[in-house]
């Protein structure tokens, strides 16, 4: 019964994009570990760019030095 | 000093609800771990439909195959 | 579909004990929120007593303190 | 830069499946929403059996009573 | 390649603030623990007044009791 | 009353350095937000080596390369 929660940056994601998302950690679950998909949960939370830091930075000031 | 973290889907849960299971679930700490409130803490997380899969496939998807 | 997880102190919790606090938590959203128990996961962390802070020192130092 | 967790009860998951699941849910967020590898975290929790509760009971007792 | 999450009360925490927490425990980690910044992820989540809970009560009517 | 998770590789942590993270986190929320250390918990989490993966492998093979 595994509980999966993915975080990724609010960018746009569909909710096509989410469902392949559930679909395709499930099925790894189910392939490398024999989970069963009735007891296995998908949680994604999209953060807003502001809300995420990397490199001691907002990820948009991130990219834009990283960009140079 | 407990932390709960309480997960459900975003279906209309109303502010009386919430504070039912903030003061329920701390009651509970209280009884069986004899924990203080003052210390014990209760985040509540909504969680869109589209961000929540179960059985490899977002919740909506889920319900109306379990319904069918 | 509820996920909850339960953070607290590494202190001899026991087997009954946690199975008290699955069993109350999933009523709870029962109660509150007509959940089905079958969905409901229910995680318990015990966490060593050095790694929890609370009023800017690990909980046993801050223990002493307010014993002091 | 997602961040994924992935928590599964403690019941010998091997480092080789460990691998496999870093690699695929990473290859999986590579192949949906173009996210660089580089700044993908996966973090997987083994969750001891009596921590983890489903239909409000710890999941072994689950399984008997699923069984039975 | 720590991995950080802050959580606070929806309270008008400006890009600024988060842009000092994301910077301040970046900063602390390499201090501390000689983590590089380029691998230390921070995310800050923002929690709405009545999905926190502590003392029992939603924190308004904590913070209410407290004054009175 | 901020809450804050961090998660680091286990990697020989020692308590003073965990007290310093503790110290530092809770500093920077009062310094930044004017928040309260009375309410503010601060939870470090140690992760296995094997059970963190960055790049799609976990992080041992991952520094190998980068040395390699």
């Amino acid at each position: 019964m595994p509980y999966v929660n993915i975080k990724v940056t609010r960018e746009g994601v569909t909710p096509d994009q989410k469902a392949e998302l559930i679909s395709g950690v499930t099925d790894l679950l189910v392939r490398v570990l024999d989970k069963s998909p009735a007891t296995t949960f998908v949680v994604i939370d999209e953060v807003a760019l502001e809300d995420w830091g990397i490199g001691g930075v907002p990820v948009e000031q991130y990219r834009r030095e990283a960009a140079g």
